[in-house]
């Protein structure tokens, strides 16, 4: 028989990788729920309900809050393609694979893009933005990764949004990564545009991309002279389905849509800010126990991210052995270097319903076994036991 | 306590509209399978035996097959985008709402379009495509909506891949609502690119996008001066993905593939051949019946869909009040008329799963409850009685 007519059962993972993280039953369960057609009435009430609840994720009372029909990557697309046009100026932060992803599709969007860099595993610096603005003229936006997936750096979005608004240039921030870990405060920090998507800290499946745009920005959609390239991701066309007369644009992922509105609910139920604590609270434990595995850090301190950890890859350590090692006897997923990095971090996703401590400890106690198998000697159980002291030191202690 | 923190338990409808269409609970239940990362080599079989299902589905050899990550409009957009540049001209078949969709989303690639009109509710005619490239030099692709959700019409998309072929120029099929449902043969009609969606015959919740180019649309890919406008629906980077090398583009949504998986393994036990056979059976049962009841069928014989059937409103009938009570009495949901149909005509589907006699018993029952209710007399049990009569007759006599 061919395979594809065979049964597929995939085996539960434990995934720590930059995402897809788990996802709760809860979710997938209603994920099951009878499709309805995109103009039902019971389907209206199921986008009233994901639009408030991204506001509130967003922390936002932005009107065109709504998610894309596409991944993450898509959310991108929309929010610099509805905000670009041929011949503008885009400033990037770069600082990691997902700066130059804004960069390509910045260009693709036949925008000037003018760089603002940083090492991988250093976070931005606002004064270099500010410098660039300065001897840019007429910048329309400057873009910028908040949780920077491919070294798990924090960025500092909010200065970088001030001297954008000094400037009069909007602020895009990509919070692929960051929006449901931790805070993403898109009003206070007077970001015009902000972009997601499901499958990470939202705990929902891959294949939505929430976005809010902000009144600056939407002045600038309304005053295009030339439409989006893409008709699919034409917020104009798209957000008039999402408002309330129901005007077709494309058939929105019904089932999708539901998982969303699951997750979302679930993440209310806990509270955005206890939320917060947890992933910081479980990211500290990871970071102690992968230091007292001998183990070092990539990112610079006081910039890393709890919700994606690097960590650099030991000379002589066969990367793919120890990964594949992890996958297949414990069922643990971590993620490869991307880009230049590929070779020389691993990256550690904790995120939505994986930041918790018996994550953290499944991964430090099988890094345990696999490490010293491949050549780097560590000290069995200390690992788990820094987590722990981290666990127990409680909320107030934990450094954001 | 808001809405949005409440449980959502949508009501189950009989959806007989454009789509989508009602999932099989194989397919819902495929989709809550833990979800795996995207490099991991469980999901690569996902991937192989969804590329394997969508050549058979689509009767293709093609290399370059794959599902889009997002709904038929992005697979719309994927085609286009893709073959077309700046300054490139495109002939597009015109009849109905999809054809005008078409020509905007080839306009935003910066094609030059020329129209090929056809009255709604008529099928495109050959001849006008042929004169088309004899006027315009150098026409880049002919595209042309196969089945026209929008009429209810069977394009006659053979003797336009023909015509295009004989001009050395591209043909493109959108595949959206006859994909599944009626015969869609590829390479033997020589089309170049095709896609579809998820949602309608094919018998899953909306997000997919399947298509497939050939090697003449592969070689234009592959020589293109600029790249595609859009770096998310880019098939030249998606494809490196879903080929061997698994190298990352965006995180491709896991659940929906998982569904998609399912519904294609559905479709190929049940075999292709014979649900042709069903999908034309139980269309032409809805037509018998439909017409017992007195209404007329706005598509022009011999061009009637199965899958999707057009009826003209009566004089005098409330439109939307007959689709209110055939929602909220029945939990039954037929289709409003697009553009220039609104108001018009009724768009009635039976794709996939819907595509049963009892479904259209249903239907045909209710509408015998609600029309004389808003003024128009119809004859109590005929119209059940004209699609048993036809469903009795068998395969063999039902017209093609």
């Amino acid at each position: 028989m061919e395979p594809y007519l065979q049964e597929f059962h995939p085996p539960a993972r434990l995934l720590l990788g930059p995402g897809p993280s788990n996802v709760s039953p809860r979710v997938l369960q209603a994920m099951t729920a009878p499709v309805l057609g995109y103009l039902d009435p019971h389907f209206a009430r199921v986008m009233d309900d994901i639009r408030a609840m991204l506001r509130l994720v967003f922390q936002t009372g932005n009107r065109l809050t709504l998610p894309v029909s596409g991944t993450g990557s898509a959310g991108m697309e929309a929010a610099l393609g509805n905000v670009l046009e041929p011949g503008d100026t885009l400033v990037v932060g770069v600082n990691g694979f997902f700066g130059e992803r804004l960069t390509q599709i910045g260009e693709r969007c036949g925008a000037r893009v003018v760089q603002v860099q940083a090492p991988w595993g250093r976070p931005l610096d606002p004064e270099a933005v500010a410098a660039e603005l300065r001897k840019n003229k007429r910048v329309k936006a400057v873009a910028v990764v908040h949780a920077e997936t491919s070294t798990g750096v924090l960025n500092p979005v909010q200065e970088v949004a001030r001297v954008a608004r000094e400037h009069d240039a909007l602020t895009i921030v990509d919070a692929v990564t960051s929006l449901g870990g931790i805070e993403v405060a898109v009003d206070q920090w007077g970001v015009d545009v902000s972009f997601s998507c499901s499958q990470k800290c939202l705990g929902c499946p891959p294949g939505l991309a929430p976005i809010t745009l902000g009144p600056r920005a939407e002045e600038v959609l309304g005053q295009r002279k030339t439409p989006p390239h893409s008709w699919y991701l034409d917020l104009n066309l798209t957000q008039r389905y999402w408002s309330q007369n129901l005007s077709y644009h494309h058939t929105p992922p019904t089932s999708m849509l539901y998982g969303l509105r699951e997750g979302l609910r679930a993440i209310l139920e806990e509270g955005l800010q206890a939320r917060f604590r947890r992933h910081w609270r479980n990211g500290a434990a990871l970071h102690a126990g992968l230091e007292a595995l001998g183990l070092g850090l990539f990112a610079q301190q006081g910039y890393r991210l709890p919700v994606l950890t690097s960590v650099r890859i030991p000379d002589g350590l066969n990367d793919d052995k120890v990964r594949s090692a992890l996958l297949n006897e414990y069922n643990i997923e971590i993620g490869r270097g991307q880009g230049a990095m590929a070779g020389k971090i691993w990256r550690i996703g904790l995120m939505g319903e994986n930041s918790r401590p018996s994550a953290v400890f499944s991964l430090l106690s099988a890094l345990e076994q696999v490490l010293p198998r491949e050549g780097f000697e560590v000290a069995k159980g200390e690992s788990v036991a820094a987590a722990q002291r981290v666990l127990a030191e409680g909320d107030g202690s934990v450094a954001k």
